[in-house]
């Protein structure tokens, strides 16, 4: 839709070239990884064009997981990009959609580092958007009344109010990041700059659905993953905006609980009073797994988490504003788990990311429903047993009277049961955690503190899921997430967005962390 | 679509002529009320043809109630149908669509019946259909599986099996109904039988929608709908699908119950723990409402309904076979309300017909949802004071500490209040109930005991809602319900349909009734 700005072919080869061969490239000055702060900011202020255009572009191809041809697409376009900046690729095929591959070895680097992307999205309810196409992003300005108004794209070629933002799926989650490395890239190779380390990079292309053939081809493909440390370039900063480390992320499973009545909706009226309504035994079932306050009460659900000293000085540095956010999500108290927005995520969470019986709204109609539905959504820490906390779930279901089948109830189960759910639960991934001063923590940390003179926000567990853990428990490689976007990017959730001022610095941020010579 | 079969203009003007005057017809041998049953099962075999290419006819009009386009052009064609049999049409506007009014005269008849007939239907959701579109009536028969296949529909004109069924919306809620009223009346015109009462027919528009201006017009038009009794050819037979005579049905209110969470989706992983699941409030409402075995817990919920000697023999007498009608169903157990389900349906009731929040399914994402909907209904019996229990509800969610506003919150109530509800209700209409010996009731039992030998099954109440209230309160005009459509018709859901059997029978059924003289 937007033509990438592309190289002639003669002067890819060349920099494929220079970029590949070892030793320092020409016009660089001083040892690779003490590329001036100073250099890093001009580099990227030169590239902010060149990288709208890029992010316009990649903005605009439709990417939900779980749509394999949207995806083929992404991943041919995506191949061309890493090619464009030296880089070898290679399709990974899995059972559902390929993920890409891609490499830049330095032979005479002795070590390697992987970089984790992010390249498909959350599905999209068009209706829910102010903008009519979620894949054809547009720029807004906030108005006086704080909402969202367009202003045309070109508006950017005369100003760039950091504060205007971009909204489209995967504007932050995670195409934001992706455009912000790729640019980054495309600066260091415009300087000759040798990276001082082998770079591996994986791109997962069904993160959205749980990634749910990467560990077995994390398993399978070991050798070519192998590397002395990981980084992610994914996941939010923290809520002031300020440069983040993270070094955890929670894992995710999930469970779709259906409760079924009459075999076929049934009149409200001619039968309300004698057929049981699901919807009350759903509402039975919620009800007794989590207090009003959301703390759940599931024996033996938050089993194993354990807030020491040292764990509750690394949380209380993080300087979260907490009735800041709860003022912005415009809730007056949060949930009752911890006492701390940091120390929350330290525990298991139990979500109920979607309800449906019946009809609402205009589609209502006076019927008894023949089955009440709650998609769950259960995030793990790492002393988490991911099976054990579904296996809790399902036996207090079971424990509350009701018969749990995993498929459609038979004709004698029916008959037999008054009580009946079928309970299907999948497993995404597990949580992951390093430390603060494993490899990737000090080279993020590093990159982030000579790019702004002081030590970043360090977080020890976001709440969010990142299929890291295969890496970091079946290749050992330690990992430590560097996010760029801002929290408030409406990500998972209709008018997804992305801060200009956030676009930009992250381009910086990753530039100066992917300089560092790994420790 | 499918051609009336239309009289020529003259003959019609004859026969209108023929009709109102006063006097036996020619060729009518013995008193009025005495048309032999024989007679009326000859004049209904007769009719079978035509009455199905009028009901095709009528099914491929679409009706869904608060579509004002569609009801017009269902009005046009009723009252060019009503005209057709020898009544005077009149529409009376009201807010929403029109009530079509109808009526033939009698000036030497002493007594004044005023039938009341549905013509607008429920929603559709074509997705849950079993055929392409619910306004294209299709035939099924069942095959050996049990599961219905769609056959030829000229294959009425070699068969009739009773037990095929015709498909399509408002197949039995309540064009089959209004069809085989409208052939009983073709029937007796066809053999000049005079009516011995004057017959007024209103025909509502907006039933689906809870016939929300319907006690206004029948205020307003007192003396036009003045009538010593009422029949209503509505709702479906008792279960043993044998001649049914109903004397009450349950009113309705609605209430719309949306819990308030994060002002927009939130990411459940990053904030799974610390900002609050509305799904989870919801829960704790609707469980603390009902008991898992379907009992309303809240206090007063059931005050005044007595069910004395006299009225349990009344119930007793009913044939119903509970076993049967829940293994229909599907369900193991019924809801402990009442001892047996003819003293349930004496009962008001608390449902929840549709439930929303966040999404399910292929559509479902990993939030925390804004919002979530309950949308409920309240059937009320005569004894219930359909303010007070609305009110008793509002109070019952207030008392478990939730702020109850009757709008979207603003912020500073977001900030205020932790669990904020917004509750919004509506009174559709109310109760009746006439004696078993009422006027209507002496003319519908003579009339099926005439056609059938026997007594029918008398029903105190029945647990749907017909607006029938404010004929009886208003106007004083006792009613009785003379049902003719089964009642696994699936009304008010996907694929409701009718029975072929039972599609001929009510013709036979509603001559019989409307050929009797009224007490």
């Amino acid at each position: 839709m937007h033509a990438l700005n592309r190289r002639p072919a003669a002067l890819l080869t060349t920099l494929l070239l220079s970029v590949v061969a070892a030793g320092p490239a020409q016009g660089q000055s001083g040892p690779p990884d003490e590329l001036p702060a100073a250099q890093i900011r001009a580099l990227t202020r030169e590239r902010v064009p060149e990288a709208l255009s890029l992010y316009r572009e990649f903005l605009s191809l439709p990417n939900v997981a779980g749509y394999p041809e949207d995806i083929l697409r992404l991943v041919e376009w995506m191949e061309f990009a890493f090619a464009e900046r030296g880089f070898l690729t290679r399709r990974i095929p899995m059972k559902g959609s390929p993920l890409l591959y891609a490499e830049r070895p330095n032979p005479a680097a002795e070590r390697t580092v992987l970089v984790y992307l992010q390249a498909d999205g959350q599905p999209v309810d068009p209706k829910a958007w102010l903008q009519d196409d979620p894949f054809e992003p547009v720029l807004k300005e906030r108005d006086r009344l704080g909402n969202w108004q367009e202003i045309p794209w070109n508006s950017l070629e005369d100003e760039r109010n950091p504060d205007w933002r971009i909204f489209a799926r995967s504007a932050s989650d995670s195409k934001g990041p992706m455009t912000q490395f790729m640019t980054a890239i495309d600066a260091l190779n415009e300087i000759g700059f040798v990276l001082p380390y082998s770079l591996k990079v994986i791109i997962d292309t069904e993160e959205e659905l749980g990634s749910p053939h990467l560990p077995e081809a994390v398993e399978a493909h070991g050798e070519l993953l192998a590397a002395d440390m990981q980084l992610i370039f994914d996941t939010p900063l923290h809520a002031s905006n300020e440069p983040t480390v993270t070094f955890g992320a929670r894992g995710i499973s999930m469970i779709t609980l259906t409760v079924h009545g009459p075999r076929v909706p049934q009149h409200s009226g001619l039968y309300g009073n004698f057929v049981p309504n699901p919807v009350f035994h759903l509402a039975h079932i919620l009800s007794s797994m989590k207090s009003p306050d959301g703390r759940v009460l599931i024996p033996g659900f938050y089993e194993g988490v354990a807030i020491d000293d040292a764990v509750g000085e690394q949380l209380a540095a993080v300087p979260d504003d907490e009735a800041a956010i709860l003022r912005q999500m415009g809730v007056a108290r949060a949930d009752a788990v911890a006492p701390s927005l940091q120390e929350s995520l330290q525990y298991p969470s139990l979500n109920v990311r979607g309800l449906a019986s019946g009809w609402v709204g205009d589609e209502a109609r006076t019927i008894i429903p023949a089955t009440a539905t709650a998609e769950i959504d259960i995030r793990l820490v790492k002393e988490s047993d991911p099976d054990r906390l579904v296996r809790l779930v399902r036996e207090h279901i079971e424990g509350l009277g009701y018969h749990v089948i995993d498929r459609e109830p038979t004709d004698a189960e029916r008959r037999q049961h008054a009580r009946l759910v079928t309970f299907t639960s999948s497993f995404a991934y597990n949580a992951f955690r390093s430390d603060f001063d494993s490899p990737p923590g000090l080279m993020a940390r590093a990159g982030l503190e000579h790019l702004y003179g002081e030590e970043p926000i360090l977080i020890r567990t976001i709440g969010g899921s990142i299929p890291i853990a295969p890496f970091v428990d079946t290749l050992d490689v330690p990992a430590a997430i560097v996010p760029t976007v801002n929290i408030d990017n409406n990500q998972h959730s209709p008018n997804e967005n992305l801060r200009l001022g956030n676009f930009v610095e992250g381009i910086a941020m990753i530039m100066a962390v992917l300089s560092r010579t790994p420790p």
